[in-house]
């Protein structure tokens, strides 16, 4: 199911052509995946949608790739984003997510989870330990 | 505001007690936050979710402390809780997170969010290149 | 905070003097909370979430009161609606909910959302035993 | 689709082989579902998975078994794991749930998901009316 | 998968024979798709629903039909609600939403989720600027 | 409460200096609220954050830019964000959102909400009917 089809052909415009040469180059792999393919309806979503995902996720930064990729699963298990979580998690994997490391991941979603939903239902306030504002 | 008033005196309770001087001591601080306050209105709940929060974020293990803490806090934000975004910001930076980190890590929840949306606006099966099952 | 002050003098107007006088008689109490004082800001949303919230939550049905006020409760988290949490905490110790139960719920609703984030990161399946079409 | 394949023969390795027969005792059925036989990939996640649901859910307590899976259903559905719905909509059809009370159990999912978004819309703050603390 | 069966006859019975007849009249097609022929298990929950859907996105009113299921759109893709997104895409475009209005959605839906994330990971209190409270 | 103070002087860094003026011109407006001044305490997320904001929020474009807030409305109210739900219902009266408006914006997030909760708690699949993909 979808919303929308997949383009057909959508490296006949040019600038998906672009889009998705850049990224086989980035992530050295030639598959294009079908969010990416039925994004390409729109060229601009496109490429600023890659544009971000690019600079954030595959630009060499202060956090190292494998946390980035377990922080990225960790949002979209809590939003329920079923194509989101199967592709960071085979993106972890293929950093080096090791079982033991995706066990214990899930035991912090887990358990963030639960106390997410206890802080939530006593209505505590926000302690004023935790406050950065003078 | 709250739905439970924190308890006056929890550690007249002896294994609230023995809760408490877990955590100062796992925690190296004397500080016991409004959240256990209130929760310790029942001593089952309380040692089960401290000797969960313990083990989990506690315990040495293939994943190290301040990568715990960013996908608590990930988890966290997804889930709204004001509270787990505070405290565990605070544990974060306590442990080391820098400014720069802490742009980083907030772009990658902002860009993890943004495709969430994204791919569930779209509706795009997960894509068979995802999936571990034979 | 809010987005719409309440009204000053909401029953002035006839249609919601009706509703107020309904939900006074209902609930056995004088008192109408800010968020009924605010939404009597369009009579028909008034009238129309009244008659709803009466129907589903007062009608004497195959649900019992208390039951019906730990289910709200625990949409109300997951939703992390904090006014409805309060308001419905407070309406499920008026109607007998004790500390033990509060603590039996909030425990309930932890593992509920614990195996939740941990169905959903491991992406399984519907389990066809549970699949009630044919 | 799945993240991680069912293990082949989980109950090669005792601690699930201990988990699982402790889990056809407790539920009086032979079949143990593809959420147990993932999870079972790590046995300390799935030992601390089930005891935790085995408590909560298992063991007689101040809420009835019932209640205590319309609870359940109520967080899974706010949390859109359908998983979850499916499995505690089964296990509450399995311990009495009659279509009337399940067609009363949505009523309620439903208008608490209303009033939450209304409330939440207008930014109504938490009338002290609801407060518990001092 | 589903927890429910549709209906095999849900006409026969003419409470939902008369909810179907009106569904139909309104929507000018003879279509009955799977969630009310699901939902017609319990004639109540039918016709209190399609009574509220139909007069929320039926009725002419100030907003325009298209802006209101672009409103219904955005609702459905927050709280993951993949049937929802589906039908309600169908309807804006069976009203006339084009690609570019679709991309444009998808640009305000992604951003806003972005900006949602940041905001409450940030924790920054609702500005006084933006109060409607005196 | 916040996660971090506002920073005391941020059009001090030419490039927060900039992105204000920006804002400024953009929104004819000399506020700058305190999400923003708030954010620049790393410019790089700033200056991405804002020219998402414009380009989406502010060009002119296919949908209008009262549509765009109520869009926008919607997806905060759906993911909790109480900061951006009245940032933005005072941006869509500054548009010309009338009460009536207003309350009808509340009407279908409300019923949007209900039917997500309903569809999610039936399971009911995709109906083919919907489905844009070949």
């Amino acid at each position: 199911m979808a919303t929308l089809a997949p383009q057909q052909d959508p490296e006949s415009d040019p600038r998906v052509r672009a889009v998705f040469d850049d990224m086989r180059a980035t992530r050295k792999s030639d598959y294009i995946n079908v969010f990416w393919r039925t994004l390409a309806f729109d060229p601009n979503l496109l490429e600023r949608t890659w544009g971000e995902v690019k600079q954030v996720m595959a630009v060499p930064s202060s956090i190292d790739p494998l946390t980035k990729e377990m922080v990225y699963i960790a949002v979209s298990v809590a939003n329920a984003c079923s194509f989101c979580i199967h592709s960071h998690t085979a993106a972890a994997k293929a950093k080096g997510m090791t079982d033991q490391q995706y066990a214990e991941l899930l035991s912090i979603i887990a358990v963030a989870a639960k106390t997410n939903h206890l802080a939530t239902s006593l209505g505590v306030p926000v302690d004023p330990a935790f406050n950065a504002t003078p």
